[in-house]
């Protein structure tokens, strides 16, 4: 080929601005085929003549199409303007919005400079204080622990498999009891699927968005969690359910009740004139009909669901939110929410459930970062399924990052597994050395690392039900060794040696390498028994001052 | 090379909801490597593994690097799974969100596919009713005609050519006095540089955002000339500079008389604690200090021009917005401005003011097209500086459809110049056979074509000052065979034969061919004089009913 493919599609996708004074400019080119890339450029387009300046700008990765090259400018005007100036082995190719030619005649610059003019603090995505440090815990309070003792409704026994409408009485004085076995462990995030009041076990179809399900303990037990929980430095994030509600909720019995003429109506997609339960003539979440689908473009779905976003924050003091099937709620929903929100606490972190590539969310208008399902599915080819190797799993990991504005991916929660998932060790069928391989990689790629409750201890489970066991409390069923490791890439995280969003992944053969800037990580999947070697001082691979483990 | 490389960056950037119902999905991959692209889909995701379906996808475009292909799916559920097929000569690849593959495990596919979930209707991006069948006319009030008689701020003779400073007299009374020209003309959608109280002769800088120019004969002659437009069931945009004003705006000389202290301080970014018009000590418009720039990223400023911007769509019924200057507004106001204007008059244009590539303003929230720059410079490239030929700005003109939302491709202002631009003919030294090419192009071209006032006739005049002359009222002046022509293209063009985004631009050795569902053209740059055909019926460029000339 005469002339390598090159991407760059500029403001908030390949350029973003990561504060009021720095651009991140990225570009893609086609793999192996530039030997340096170079960036023209000037910080106020209106001196480009005079002084624009010429920068090498760094290839941070790879994958299997693409080499990935980015670099940061900063200055007090944010006038951006730019060309990259790209080198073959024997040709120099220029490219600008004009495309790319062998020639480009700088004066005339003005007319073709790539651009990113003028960051305003209020568009600049900003990554939350706490971060980079945090390591968050998901509980899924029914089945985590039970601090209200003997309950009527309880219909197994907190050891037995879980079926789908079995209730084992787990509540949130439960959690608050075991604050100290998770301040042990070292998370300081914890992340609590829904605590409002609903008719089920996992409480996603909520009837009541005001209140807290008394079988949880009410209002009362989340305030005193809460308490407790920020006493100790901790953090909560609640999960809010407002892409689709229970059939008991207000509105939606209104629908029923009155039909076309209910105030409500159009908060739902309901279709003729009346509800029909059994026939289900209403869009729904998936398919199930006890879930109404919310009409989340509704002004006054909007304006309700908003305040309920903002009332927990100001009364509750909760650090921010995981919003359940972001990606079907309207991106005016997203947008006035986060305002909601960011107002009573900039810091409030809001994450979204995103499968898919969440870039569109993360322009810094929508969510902070999302539940890293990507990264999930590539740690299961990689050590799972083995339908990827060390190299073909660093192109991909590089390829996420590559996809995602560097402070999203900071605000990323990072998992192996949830309530809606296997879970990773039974995925593994019990393969312990690589579940810690799991682990390790989930600390150390860049985001928030989010545990799932119990898998620190070797708990097991297949898809829903058998992911939502009870936790065992009894000591002798964990295992140690699993839980010594965690609590030490607890202590990584949260003392800030995996901070920030530089981070290097490569393949050397069958070793794959994770390079921070405070640690590093080398593991071989295809070893047997898997091994890992953590590095936790210095990103020169070679020094091993401070060597966790050989799994 | 084993893989040809292939861009898909899903939702909002390849993947558009075109209304409720309707998603085009577009793919770039390495020109000429691919021999048929597929799309493999589910309308329903939940539906993958029983209702997927596979669809062959169209090239409509090529470059010099990329072949384009898109292809729209549409129904009543909207919770989209894709995956592409790409054949080469000898083999076939798969392209999910995991990568390019040799293999796909369709059963599996929900791990991996492309998704683009739930339309809401708040969140498309809706082309306004009459974008397809406008054709743009750009006055600058004080040049285009004088409706009062003798004044005496005049400086300047009308035919005389301009100095910066100059004052010849033009007001809104001279453009209804005009009408009957412009419906002659055919055009049906003015577009007015800035009309309300400032201090020059551009109004560039504004003093008042609530009244209009005395100069310009007030509130009274707005009012008057939007009555006769609309019976003439044409439209006006008014020009909304809201990135900067004049020092003479009331907030900012509050800022110059109480300092720090001003309750209009922050509407501005002003360095240390008083006004320093002198020194500037403050951002301005380009380097121009007598333009500070507003801080639109602030509440109060968002606030107060938002309400400007719906209170003359509401009390003037005027039909929409250019925005000066909007790559630098905060996306926050923005996204503000939109509402609050829409809220008026769902139907309102509102145009940027956008050089470089605007993709990130016209994802349906922020502007619905820009006045289209890139266009004027790959026109002016192909005709003028002759640095492209026929092949080439086919390929220049199909990437600027590529990378724009297709809504937002029929709301842009194309034009061959305005008001801070050279004229066309001028840069053409007079070549009216290729200034005939060019205005071919711009009506040809998916969008609005916008005649800055009397190109038409063949006025001439370089960079501001010169492109700012007095329209010449004297018939004899014109280039009638121009005017002629232009004629024509209105009536191709608000006949709605050039409507919708449906266009083939291609090159066939000199010829540039460019074919549209209700008309085609064939131009010849190379010859001299240069050549056009234009078949109005059928876009089979063979058969010729209605063939307006050979220029």
């Amino acid at each position: 080929m005469n002339t390598p493919v090159v991407i760059h599609r500029g403001r908030g996708i390949d350029c973003f601005a990561l504060d009021q004074r720095t651009f991140r400019v990225r570009i893609s080119t086609e793999r192996g085929a530039y030997q340096r890339v170079e960036l023209c450029y000037t910080l106020n387009k209106y001196t480009w003549n005079e002084a624009r300046q010429t920068v090498a700008i760094r290839q941070w990765a790879s994958d299997d199409l693409w080499d990935y090259y980015q670099t940061d400018v900063s200055g007090k005007d944010t006038r951006l303007a730019y060309v990259f100036i790209l080198h073959t082995r024997r040709e120099t190719f220029y490219f600008s919005e004009e495309g790319l030619s062998r020639h480009y005649a700088f004066p005339q610059g003005y007319c073709h400079f790539f651009q990113n003019p003028f960051i305003h603090a209020c568009d600049v995505h900003k990554v939350v204080s706490w971060a980079d440090t945090a390591v968050a815990y998901q509980i899924f309070p029914e089945r985590f622990a039970n601090g209200l003792g003997k309950k009527a409704y309880v219909n197994s026994a907190w050891d037995s498999d879980p079926t789908p409408h079995a209730l084992f009485g787990g509540d949130l004085p439960g959690i608050e009891k075991h604050l100290d076995y998770l301040s042990d462990l070292g998370v300081n995030c914890l992340y609590l699927t829904p605590v409002f009041p609903s008719p089920s076990n996992h409480k996603y179809d909520v009837a009541d968005y005001e209140t807290v399900d008394t079988a949880f303990g009410g209002e009362a037990a989340l305030r005193s969690l809460i308490d407790a929980v920020h006493k100790r430095n901790m953090r909560v994030l609640l999960d809010g359910v407002f892409n689709h509600c229970s059939t008991l909720f207000k509105p939606f019995q209104d629908a029923i009740r009155h039909g076309k003429g209910s105030a409500y109506w159009d908060w739902f997609f309901i279709e003729g004139d009346r509800v029909d339960l059994k026939e289900a003539n209403y869009f729904t979440f998936g398919r199930v009909s006890s879930m109404p689908k919310l009409n989340t473009g509704h002004p006054e779905v909007i304006k309700y669901f908003c305040g309920i976003g903002a009332y927990w924050v100001r009364e509750y003091h909760i650090d921010g939110w995981r919003l359940d099937v972001t990606d079907e709620l309207s991106a005016d929903f997203l947008r006035a929410f986060r305002k909601a929100v960011k107002a009573e606490n900039p810091d409030a972190l809001i994450v979204g459930e995103i499968w898919q590539n969440p870039a569109s969310w993360l322009r810094g208008d929508q969510a902070d970062g999302v539940m890293n399902y990507a990264l999930t599915k590539a740690l299961t080819d990689y050590l799972v399924h083995r339908t990827q190797d060390a190299q073909g799993t660093a192109c991909r990991l590089n390829r996420l990052l590559a996809r995602t504005a560097p402070q999203a991916s900071r605000m990323m929660l990072n998992l192996i597994g949830s309530h809606d998932t296997h879970r990773f060790l039974t995925l593994l069928k019990g393969d312990k050395p690589r579940l810690k391989l799991a682990f390790c990689l989930l600390f150390f790629y860049v985001g928030i690392p989010c545990i799932y409750y119990g898998d620190e201890i070797g708990m097991e489970g297949g898809y829903d039900p058998g992911c939502r066991k009870g936790f065992p409390w009894e000591e002798r069923l964990w295992d140690a060794s699993l839980r010594e490791l965690v609590k030490r890439l607890c202590i990584l995280k949260t003392s800030g040696r995996l901070a920030g969003d530089e981070m290097a992944i490569e393949a050397f053969g069958d070793i794959l390498s994770v390079k921070r800037s405070g640690a590093g990580l080398m593991i071989n999947a295809a070893d047997q028994p898997a091994a890992a070697v953590i590095n936790g001082c210095t990103h020169t691979l070679e020094a091993c001052e401070y060597r966790i483990d050989r799994l």
